[in-house]
């Protein structure tokens, strides 16, 4: 047996009552905050959480054998959950980034074979190995910025044999690595540049020859599809996401992105566990969205490193969506891998409160992964993992803005970083 | 004698060349990367500077003696410096920031006797304890985020004792931290309330009374003074800042941060060191600090705290004005501590380039302070401060965006935080 004790946050931030159903509207400010709070997990499970006075005196004997992490005058969360991400990839892209600032565009930048097709180029000439280890730096740094939890997408790969090699590096990762990764097949990421004229025929080989295999290995919870002009239809998407759920397959899907095209529409018709991006959703869209409890997942880091204009954050909320934030840790469009400072700009660009941007990468994130019933909050029965910040309350996070206050991990009852080291 | 061997940078970031004036135009892009660059210091002085290899060669008994850092496959820069914060103060204000998430206005707010009132009346009622606590923590997190000299100014106190008071902190702190610390005294940072109707007495206050002891008691380098319509007009910041000349204080004037109100030109007419914010500089005046060699320090972390537009840095640039860029730290419009996120901005949202912003956190904010001749370059014979980020080139600093890659931070030839540690 072996127990942990979190003890006496001037905050401990719970963000309980909603793991039956993601939080909508006002309910996403609801992030149960105790005051002097503390937490007790054994064998990486909460077993008690209140107050520090309380949980002193009714749990005595566990605390003398608990390893004990003090928190007082700082906050606790659930730890972080990142609910998009594109981790597993080969090769950076910062060279492009500089020509952005010069003046070329991302499309300009693309068509001249950069964008993602040099990322899957990169990523379809790396091995394994190679493919495992750039990744492995990334969850470290994510899980030094207090995150614990993140979906992993492949979609650089585009053949059989690569998008395979990228989930069963995610899945080693997950093996290996104190973060979980939670993994999303995304064969139809991009139509690759010798589908060009033919797109209909990358989409049956997405369905006919990758889908089956993805499913027999067990290789994916999600199937992702890019639904956007030039792109994939929102009827392509349709038949890629159909095809998924007869695997077994939940689907998500990337919509209206870069114009409306009704990717979120088709995120309700086809009853999408989440949609993601939404910079230029419909009204009609939004209100699919909420009418079929489709979880937004929005991306507000690639607005800011595309210079681009955010997602309608606030009137999603306002319109019942349930939101969830991300980094969309990716190499082209947004690098980031910290979702405080996506925190930062969910409050500052996009109108969200500093309870809503908690709610938003913890519970609902978790929900947009389907591991609401594990993790994103802090209540007995659930996993053990928290992330400390070295602030003295929740607002503190936003307002302290641009920074990275992680300062200890708790990951399944086990400190994992320890003041801002990895143990 | 004591030997630091910073060893084999994958990029060793100089900013050579720019001690005597600092850079301007192109000046700007030249920031004197070596590969595989090593840096020797002996006593906390740089003694070398070059390839491993030549180094290697030429000083292989003193780098036998040294303390060795191993930058492999890190950046290596000058210890970042920012040039403009109001550090010292006590109190934070997130319940206002909460505030203006909710629609509230910042000019509402401060007229409801928060803003900087509020700070006022905290940092005056707080004893000297206090304060020096207060800012300490802050200034650990500078460090922690690769900061390694700042400018401090006073102006919460707006009182002869508590200016003293705030000014005798940061000289403590200055003394007792190993951050460095360079004064400045800026008792017209507002009008206070009990002078709204008589604001020239005020001002008789600051240069009569405040000022002489200052300077007798030698608190401060600096004089600004805070120009903008309804707090101190362009005349009154001219006899504020020639009075300070009298006692050997050099100029610095916070100008047209809301709007055009002449503070560029009156920093030309006094020949002020820097001119601080410049959101609203007019073309006149940008050509006044162009001739006159006034250095922009330019704050976009405050506008985007405050949702406001950005500064025209590239104009600037493009015009002949040296910039610096700063965090303007402080707790209402700009309560980061990470000049690594205000370089982010730099590009993002000024249209500058990574080579730029790094010129513009590094030599160009040292001359800013007018310790160019001593700091912001890795040069023989100044002194040895480096901050080495764990990224592999340095426009991966600007491109993995909104994190802290500061990892070891060496200050006058010792290594003051390691592995994110401070030690």
């Amino acid at each position: 047996m072996s127990y942990i004790y979190l003890k006496n946050a001037s905050e401990l931030v719970t963000v309980a009552g909603h793991s039956e159903k993601p939080a909508k509207k006002e309910k996403m400010s609801d992030i149960g905050i105790i005051e002097n709070g503390s937490v007790l997990a054994k064998d990486g499970v909460i077993i008690a959480v209140g107050t520090d006075a309380t949980l002193q005196e009714q749990y005595a004997e566990e605390i003398k054998q608990a390893e004990v992490v003090d928190a007082t005058g700082k906050i606790v969360t659930p730890g972080l959950v990142d609910p998009h991400t594109h981790i597993v990839y080969a090769g950076t892209r910062e060279n492009e980034y500089a020509m952005r600032l010069e003046g070329q565009t991302y499309m300009e930048i693309m068509n001249a074979g950069g964008g993602i097709h040099a990322t899957t180029r990169a990523t379809q000439a790396a091995s394994f190995e190679e493919l495992y280890e750039q990744s492995k730096e990334r969850l470290d740094k994510m899980l030094l910025n207090g995150i614990t939890t993140i979906e992993a997408k492949s979609g650089y790969g585009l053949t059989l044999e690569h998008e395979l090699k990228q989930l069963e590096v995610a899945k080693k990762l997950n093996e290996d690595h104190y973060m979980d990764l939670v993994s999303t097949f995304m064969g139809a990421h991009a139509v690759p540049l010798e589908y060009k004229e033919k797109p209909e025929e990358f989409v049956d080989l997405v369905i006919n020859e990758m889908l089956p295999v993805v499913a027999e290995k067990k290789l994916a919870v999600f199937n992702d599809v890019f639904c956007e002009r030039g792109v994939f239809t929102p009827e392509q998407s349709k038949r890629v996401l159909e095809a998924g759920k007869q695997y077994g397959l939940i689907p998500k899907i990337h919509a209206d992105e870069i114009e409306p095209y009704g990717g979120a529409e088709t995120a309700g018709e086809v009853k999408a566990i989440s949609a993601e991006h939404l910079l230029r959703a419909s009204d009609d869209g939004i209100k699919a969205m909420a009418d079929n409890d489709v979880i937004g997942v929005v991306l507000p880091g690639t607005a800011f490193f595309l210079m681009a204009d955010y997602a309608e954050a606030r009137k999603m909320i306002d319109n019942g969506v349930a939101l969830a934030l991300s980094t969309d840790a990716n190499p082209g469009s947004s690098p980031t891998l910290s979702l405080q400072f996506i925190m930062n700009l969910g409050c500052l660009e996009m109108g969200m409160t500093p309870e809503e941007v908690i709610t938003a990468t913890t519970i609902n994130a978790a929900h947009a992964i389907n591991e609401a019933d594990k993790i994103g909050s802090i209540e007995v029965g659930k996993q053990a993992d928290f992330t400390m910040f070295d602030v003295k309350n929740h607002l503190m996070l936003s307002y302290q803005y641009g920074m990275n206050h992680a300062q200890t991990v708790v990951k399944k009852g086990k400190v994992v970083v320890k003041d801002r080291h990895i143990i």
